[in-house]
């Protein structure tokens, strides 16, 4: 029997930390609105390195040593910064090469709380599913989606994607599951892919954003595929796996 | 605008630690497979009071008093213990009018937890479903429906029930939602609700309780309204609110 393969879904960091490490696990973290969607639409524009940075005067640090800084706190870009949290940020020549230190809410918060516990970390979102779930299939580890959520609570749209992850990954790449979070986003994604835009008009954090008038993101947020793009955390600093091979 | 009768749900009780706890607060406690159930089941069949106890060392200590004592982990009965898990471990004379000691893995843990934060502590199961749902729309306060989940992690069951005590009192009593956790929670419940015994099929606990033989209390446990007992914690002891009025 193969005991590799197995899927997990965390709907919050927190109870990640309740899962026991192996050295052949990989965590998969996705804050679908907005960070884990700006990582990817950072790297597929040229961005070469991002550091995740927890906290906002870490943040400030990096910009006075001369970094280009992303950094947003509830939606709303920090005024020492060059950029926010949406995907169209990145979407500038300007970026091409460098190296981006970033801090958000809660999706570059996660990665951070994770980072002492997980073997490997990658960044996940709609859309780059496709190309995560074939570099997946490739590693033959066990595998623990990790939804940043809202301030240590549950998110749909995290969940909805850690569904649409589990489903391509169960039904094409041969992985399983007995867990009931895995069981619940499924469904969860069957009820809401048919018509996901609509679906999505549910979820708190798009009122949240739709209130700031930063809800210009939605449509690329949860379009799949657009970018074959890869994060995946090496050391300090989260590199596009992809691009390097 | 009324700001009270609002809904959240915490999938686990580590999730209900980060919410505000205000003196409006409702907490109702759910673990539907067993201890929910099995609290609900005692108090219909006559158990006067329950005292909710973390650990097997405190229940051993109840016995030694000369309590009866229901102890079980990991769904087995603990060698000292007069009972287990199972709601029909109460349906006999002997309970009749007793104060009993109650220890489980999950259930009893989430009461003990949730006892310094919550302004005031209910039991919910399927079975009082309609008897809690009425009560608490009279109470004229915000409700958090905390899972107990499996060892800190979602637990499909008690979501199921979450979902089902949410849209009850969504739709027919008033209560208000704008959290992402609630729309889970009733979605699921949607999918689940046509067919439940059939759903619960694809639950990791049903599946842990029939590699224990332990499965025969599933159809009892997911049977609405078999009993109008509302177990609240007073102090100390879980009272059948119900009865005494």
């Amino acid at each position: 029997m193969n005991t590799k393969n197995k899927i997990e879904i965390s709907f919050t960091p927190d109870l990640f930390s309740h899962r026991q490490i192996t050295e052949d696990l990989i965590v998969v973290v996705t804050d679908i609105l907005r960070a884990s969607t700006a990582i990817c639409a950072a790297f597929e524009n040229g961005v070469q390195k991002i550091i995740p940075v927890a906290g906002t005067e870490q943040a400030k640090a990096y910009k006075e040593k001369g970094y280009l800084v992303a950094a947003e706190r509830d939606g709303v870009v920090l005024d020492f910064a060059d950029f926010g949290n949406s995907p169209f940020n990145f979407m500038t020549p300007k970026v091409v090469g460098k190296t981006i230190a970033y801090s958000t809410t809660n999706g570059t918060k996660a990665i951070n709380a994770l980072r002492p516990n997980a073997g490997q970390i990658a960044i996940g979102a709609f859309t780059n599913i496709s190309a995560l779930s074939n570099w997946l299939e490739k590693q033959n580890k066990n595998l623990n989606i990790v939804c940043a959520g809202w301030k240590n609570k549950f998110s749909l749209e995290d969940s909805l994607f850690a569904g649409a992850l589990a489903e391509l990954l169960c039904e094409e790449k041969g992985f399983t599951s007995d867990c009931d979070s895995v069981t619940a986003a499924m469904d969860l994604w069957k009820i809401a892919k048919t018509d996901l835009l609509n679906y999505v008009e549910k979820c708190a954090h798009r009122h949240r954003l739709r209130h700031l008038m930063l809800d210009d993101v939605i449509e690329h947020s949860f379009t799949l595929d657009l970018t074959k793009a890869i994060p995946v955390l090496q050391g300090q600093y989260l590199e596009n796996i992809q691009k390097n091979k």
